[in-house]
């Protein structure tokens, strides 16, 4: 989604040029290309795919809504293993329509992660709940702190549920690094994320992630909280920004590379 | 603020004609009016003042800039007295320019409430630090928790230094209702204020506070929570909205007051 300008192909292509070996995907441009020849094209060009986002949105109380949602996480599930990754992030889910119920609501993501856990284990993928900023905690996510997050994912084991740790959402609390600690010692360090704090907000607020290096979060202290919980895997630069966007896809993968060796290499 | 399409005079006679018998002030109006004149409007009229907002913006690294800020609190500090309030309400600050380092900006705030307290409390005055909302704290205050706002409060007595409760910046927050029966055990919940959160939010995020009743928080819920703490103080009702600013002043003062008794009274 940082280079969402790119096709699925030119995206394959600018990352051979750059040596990027690794690769975050979203599933609507995988579904516009075609699941199989999504999977082929990486597999060909030799790239891993490092998650699949985003699962999630399970807070509805409508039964046939939570049916519905419950299917589409199980296709989720199925995308992220025909892609080969082994991480499904979710994204839970806001208030319904007029509820004023946090806590019934984060209730529910449960009880769709007891059905969800098994099935992704099943598949060989596991669940990456994402606490995103309090900002979107009546409209998109009820799961606001890494704190909350795993409150969620330890009812369930590691191998079937654990959280996404991203820069942006949690960078302001002050209890994240020790979250982060009781994340990897449980194994549930599922991703990591990068993407910086910037100002003013545009309206929604939903795409002012900020390219690293040009805000208020200093990567390195994170990458070295998740490197010092044990984490190992692959780090992810995720940016949602109409500026971004507008801008010539390959030139912003390659700076975005330079700006990861910069400030988080 | 809520209306502050109101002049102070225009204010003042709304609230006796809706029976409103206490008013939060700002400094930005009261300068204006000046302050003597808005001590003698309210006085004649009966009227107590609540809160005054606000003081704060003590982050600063620059040692010219820190005894300015210094400087403009006392005089908040005095401001507040000659009201006739006995609470001055702090937003903290947020980061220096090219700054990153949240801790260091919290620490200068404690180094300034050192200062500002015994001055306050000798002016027979409390300062409330307030909490805002994760989403402000890189650009305007770096305390976005009440469980933050009481680990600096509590390195000072509670006649000096307190905290604001707040909905609005709050309500996301499983934690809070933990940290108001901490505040409400130590004195310190020193005021406590309404709004509503609803989305989207408008650019910049500022003023897009809701109308109590409109959004996702219930406020009857938070009032229970203060009010089992101990608190026996005045509720404030503060929106920051474009919106609501556009209309009529009076016609929002008494749909405020009617709101207040359908959702909080």
């Amino acid at each position: 989604m940082t280079v969402k300008q790119l096709s699925l192909p030119e995206l394959v292509e600018a990352c051979g040029q750059l040596g990027v070996a690794n690769v975050g995907l979203w599933r609507e441009p995988v579904q516009a290309y075609g699941l199989e020849a999504t999977a082929k094209l990486v597999r060909d060009a030799g790239l891993t795919v490092t998650t699949l986002c985003r699962g999630g949105f399970l807070t509805a109380v409508d039964p046939a809504e939570r049916a519905g949602a419950l299917d589409d996480n199980r296709r989720a599930v199925d995308e992220a293993a025909a892609l080969g990754t082994d991480t499904l992030v979710l994204v839970s889910g806001g208030l319904p329509a007029g509820s004023k119920d946090l806590h019934g609501a984060r209730e529910r993501i449960a009880d769709a992660l007891a059905v969800l856990g098994p099935y992704a284990e099943d598949h060989g993928v596991k669940l990456a709940i994402e606490p995103l900023h309090p900002m979107f905690a009546s409209d998109r996510c009820v799961v606001s702190t890494l704190a909350q997050a795993l409150d969620l994912a330890e009812r369930f084991p590691a191998r079937q549920v654990g959280v996404t740790v991203d820069t942006y959402h949690i960078w302001w609390d002050d209890n994240a690094p020790a979250q982060i600690a009781r994340a990897g010692a449980g194994g549930r360090i599922h991703t990591f994320q990068l993407a910086d704090w910037i100002t003013p907000l545009p309206e929604g607020v939903l795409n002012g992630r900020g390219q690293i290096g040009d805000g208020s979060i200093d990567m390195r202290e994170w990458k070295g909280y998740v490197e010092a919980a044990g984490y190992t895997g692959a780090i992810e630069v995720e940016l949602f920004n109409d500026r971004l966007w507008a801008r010539d896809g390959r030139e912003l993968l390659a700076e975005t590379a330079a700006r990861f060796v910069e400030h988080a290499g």
